[in-house]
């Protein structure tokens, strides 16, 4: 007998009958002989429809207040969730957040968690009962209820597993696992059997929206194994799991991409000590993230820099540049839109100096400049023109020896929460 | 300074346009130099349509599910209000039932409050906050989430503002007041500036479904002030106080009338020691809820007895009858339909022995026949055909001196819960 945590995204119950199927899938997996927790989100468009009806209100509404709001959409998912158990003839209980006991930092809309106390659950779990919990929330020690933020209901599973030390904790979603590369873009992407944290996480921030870095990052510091797979079919999923246990010998695990890039260029910078921190000081102020930044050396007393952002920053970080010219004179900006950033992600890549080389000959093969490089560890980045980005995700897929024979399971709408 | 509570029903809050005019009515409050503590209903339809969803699920979900469900109608009526007192400008923090330290009996569906610790309502009120509580709900000390049942709202209204030592307790509901009939029938009715907890008790129990029995029960026990006003209008209400303050001389204060009265006749029924309480035991065991019980004597033997169930009880309250009849043995059932009790209710009846004389005389002035008669130290009531029921109520209006000049205001739909 195994303790499992399956969790189940907005999509998954986002109507009754949807919910029904849910009911029976975790009922099968009692029927095996697991005690069985179970995670869920909100309903379909449920926290989007409270959201507007927030905002008729109050277009600036308090975060604390949010919260009591938005809460709401996962305790009705839990309620009906445990009805349709109880229908299907079998006992099961629903708990909030703070019911579950987990605790969270004093913050609003975005908190992490510090804490879960899971004697309720283990003695609802010892009367024979399947334990639903609703993902997303939490309460502070001065009993606040509090939100995780964009993917808090995957965090909420994962957190839950390792509290209770659970054997595995299994992600149920619109996709049946994690891919080498997007299905809808490469037919012959191979789903993958295993991967390791480091490399999801990677995956993760370059746009593969299966899982949310911070889930992965809590399960990689307390080493839960996290299984991705589809809540519609019964497809093996792909575990997600410690490095050291992987297959060997695979370089390169995925490729990602990401598309809304611009660049942005500033050009004739004064090369005096301070000048980078005061402009991505105000960059970040003004909360536009920033990715890849590159430096193209210096010229009379005058430095070049070049960034990205997302492209719906990019006016805004003109508009910032513009702003701090009298503390950071420069010369002047320019832009480029409609970039994507590819990226090959993997583990194997630290030990192989042969990977880079081949990546930026694909790409040239096709006739596509590169305009910028980012890399770490596991990873490397391109920024290019997107025009022919289908061609070079494929040519790197099968540079790669990652393509397969099968088709890829591409699922209905995404389920992200 | 006072310490105020002022609760509002489903409909008074029900679009967000309205829940921007009850902000303000709160804001004028605390601007008038109160501390304001106050309860909401889940808006409009909400509880409906929660019901309706579960009941899509499971026809019979459990009660602690459903708990689970249906206190988040009123979690999103504090957020929401909270948000819209800020939209104006000003300090508020709403807080679900168990925030507010509401803790109930271990009953789902219909929980009596056993204790409250408002310790952090006091704290938030300190900091100058408006202090929102959910109604309807409450938490047991085993932490599971509980709800009131029906009239909750007006129960944790009364509840708190007993916790609190609140100076009044003020019900906003589509009516601006009690009234000593209904207004909808006897346009003469007069708004009551002052009611007794007893003769509210009467009349709400008898029909007048302004505020809940249990509210009432719950204010006469801690002595709390109890206003009941208008959410759409600045009209003075009514005050639900105790009797030794009342002013005296009134006889009869209101006149209450329930249709939906049906009769049923068991005749010829043994007269042996426990035939009573089978019978009844009986149909209270179906959930009938039996009202007035006359006994017409006894004769060789057999008894003949009446007694009154509500309309859509009638059907089930006859299967029962048959069902029992080998372990009671009668000759026959009979029944009438379509029947009222009218009721007169005043604290001053007591001590007037022509009370009853002067009803009998209305009534049959009218050539109405009174069918039953059921009488308690504060009210009488009789048993009537529903025909002429406007004609019997204005009668006895004015033969008790009850009529006013004045026009009474009548609200919108009913605001329940």
């Amino acid at each position: 007998m195994s303790l499992i945590v399956m969790k189940f995204g907005g999509s998954s119950v986002g109507t009754t009958e949807r919910m029904g199927r849910v009911a029976q899938r975790i009922i099968d997996k009692k029927l095996q002989g697991h005690k069985v927790i179970v995670v869920v989100s909100a309903m379909g468009d449920t926290t989007d429809d409270l959201i507007d009806k927030a905002n008729e209100i109050n277009e600036k509404p308090p975060a604390r207040e949010m919260d009591m709001l938005l809460t709401t959409g996962e305790q009705i998912s839990v309620a009906l969730l445990s009805m349709a158990i109880h229908k299907l003839g079998h006992e099961a209980k629903s708990y909030t957040g703070w019911q579950a006991g987990i605790v969270t930092e004093d913050v609003h809309s975005k908190a992490r968690i510090s804490d879960i106390s899971p004697d309720r659950i283990f003695n609802a779990l010892e009367e024979g009962n399947i334990v639903i919990v609703a993902g997303f929330q939490g309460m502070t020690d001065r009993g606040e209820i509090t939100t995780l933020g964009r993917g808090g209901s995957d965090t909420t599973a994962v957190a839950l597993a390792a509290a209770i030390k659970a054997d595995v904790c299994e992600i149920y979603t619109d996709v049946d696992g994690i891919y080498s590369t997007d299905p809808r873009v490469v037919k012959c992407a191979r789903k993958l059997p295993a991967i390791s944290y480091d490399e999801m996480l990677e995956l993760a921030h370059l746009g593969a929206a299966v899982l949310h870095p911070r889930a992965v990052e809590y399960a990689k510091h307390y080493n839960v194994n996290l299984v991705v797979r589809s809540s519609f079919t019964n497809n093996e999923g792909t575990l997600v799991k410690e490095e050291a246990e992987m297959e060997q010998g695979v370089v390169v695990r995925g490729i990602a991409f990401d598309k809304n890039v611009a660049r942005i260029s500033v050009l004739g910078v004064d090369d005096t000590p301070g000048v980078l921190a005061k402009m991505f000081g105000a960059l970040a102020d003004n909360e536009i993230d920033v990715d890849i930044i590159v430096q193209n050396g210096v010229q009379d007393g005058k430095a070049d820099f070049s960034f990205t952002v997302s492209s719906s920053d990019r006016a805004r970080a003109f508009d910032v540049l513009a702003s701090i010219k009298s503390s950071v004179p420069y010369r002047e900006t320019t832009f480029e839109e409609d970039l994507v950033k590819v990226s090959i992600v993997g583990a194997g890549m630290v030990s192989n100096p042969g990977v880079a080389a081949k990546m930026f000959k694909a790409i040239s093969d096709i006739g596509v400049n590169i305009i910028m490089v980012s890399t770490s560890e596991i990873k490397l980045s391109c920024v290019i023109a997107s025009d022919p980005l289908t061609d070079v995700v494929r040519a790197l897929h099968t540079a790669y020896g990652l393509d397969s024979s099968d088709t890829a399971f591409v699922g209905g709408p995404s389920d992200r929460r």
